[in-house]
């Protein structure tokens, strides 16, 4: 089997490696616009081959993982460039626009929406870790979109590397994605903003910090270039979440003002709960 | 030795373990409002006798990690019932109304203010660890009011469990952890909060949570019994950081609203120098 990889950073170098580990046969061609990258693929064994679109056509499986803003200009012409029997997968965080984008494209039935929860906050082929997708969830929209065996071919993929599969509409992923995923990166970069304004000019502050500020600011050192795009996307969504959680911040700064800790403890207890949904997400183990 | 707990939970119990680890010929008494703690801190091993407020006399070196409401009101009592030659230390997460409690207490120069900078989302007995103290901060306060001797005795107990020692007034301490520490919890209770609320009408939602998200909201199964009076004493500090935090996903989310992305873009870029910063944070081992 022929796969390419369109990017190959931790989500399509992830891929890639568990790929190769379960079907030894298969032949990875790589195509990335950063040579650097390409050529740390190929040394870390990633890919078997560094390719081009104009290999393309020797394509049985491609998967696309790239940023949203340049998925939207590259996936057309990725499927302009495949046979009749390829089916081409993207890994985006957003889908609406990317499904829409696609809508009437003449192969349109070759192609998989699909965002795999998975992930971490480095980027680059040499971030890319072995078993990353085990026990993820996959989701997969609009699949009645796509031709049914290319549908199995994908599936049979996802499978093996141990992925669950959930199926939704664009719209709803969008909207439940920013939530759980978009607003976390946001609470994260402003908090980390938060605590540098003030270290500027409180030098030994970080001194003081513990493993519980490291948890919650991790995702601040995501990639910018990465994300920019995603909040674009997702724009509506994401101003409605974060409006929601300054809310949240506010009513929680209004009960300390006004002394009600009462309050403050209410607040604190119920959210407590979240031990036992957290209890259902795979994480990735280090 | 003779070394008492008072307050046998997560950071009492850690730092019993290592402290019988490297000196096992200290003895461990532990006392606790929690019966229940206590049979299962002696069942762990982590204390070699329950005890009470009547044996403190017995002590040479005491531990008082409490809730910090709970702490500026057993802290004189505890005190006022040991001999001249044993020192008493906290752990509490505030300093500034702890150390002006006991000012002027005739047993002043037996206290040593200090904040150990420890601990996981978890509490009780069961959820000590061994090694929980090594590398990590110790923030200590107005040293200069506790006897030289008694100093000495503590500061060897904590390198003996490996803590780096810093030096801060009350003051200082109390505005600078509610940036690193205080405000992260306040953010990630929040967060849960806001996720959950929108779960009530979309069950799904969690699925679809990753590993990033789980990081964010990891702070929001902590105590509330615990975190309510540490903002209780620390609210003017805690107000401060809180509208800091929320001006700056307002001006985030406006960026949002009028489309500029490229502001977007240098938000999270100028906070990316986060993971330098991180690097300098020793973390506990899984």
């Amino acid at each position: 089997m022929n796969v390419f990889a369109v990017g190959i950073g931790l989500i399509g170098g992830s891929f890639m490696k568990d790929l190769k580990a379960k079907m030894p046969e298969t032949v990875i061609y790589g195509i990335d616009v950063n040579e650097s990258h390409l050529e740390e693929a190929l040394e870390l064994n990633i890919i078997d081959k560094k390719s081009s679109y104009d290999e393309l056509h020797l394509a049985d499986f491609v998967l696309v993982s790239i940023p949203v803003d340049v998925m939207v200009e590259e996936l057309p012409k990725i499927l302009d460039k495949i046979s009749d029997d390829c089916v081409v997968c993207d890994a985006g965080s957003t889908k609406e626009l990317i499904c829409k984008v696609l809508d009437g494209h003449v192969k349109r039935r070759n192609y998989l929406a699909c965002h795999p929860i998975a992930g971490t906050e480095f980027s680059g082929p040499s971030a890319a870790i072995n078993g990353l997708f085990n026990g993820k969830a996959n989701i997969i929209c609009e699949v009645e979109k796509t031709a049914f065996k290319l549908q199995e071919k994908a599936l049979s993929i996802f499978q093996l590397l141990g992925m669950r599969i959930r199926y939704m509409n664009p719209k709803a992923h969008d909207k439940h994605i920013a939530y759980v995923s978009h607003l976390s990166h946001i609470s994260s970069f402003m908090l980390g903003k938060t605590v540098i304004e003030k270290e500027k000019n409180e030098r030994d502050i970080f001194d003081m910090a513990g493993s519980g500020f490291e948890s919650t600011v991790r995702l601040a050192k995501s990639s910018p270039a990465m994300w920019t795009p995603i909040f674009q996307q997702n724009k509506e969504n994401v101003i409605e979440t974060l409006e929601e959680y300054i809310q949240n911040l506010s009513d929680f700064k209004e009960l300390l003002l006004k002394d009600n800790f009462e309050g403050i403890y209410n607040e604190m207890n119920n959210t407590n709960k979240i031990k036992s949904i957290l209890k259902g997400i795979p994480l990735n183990k280090k």
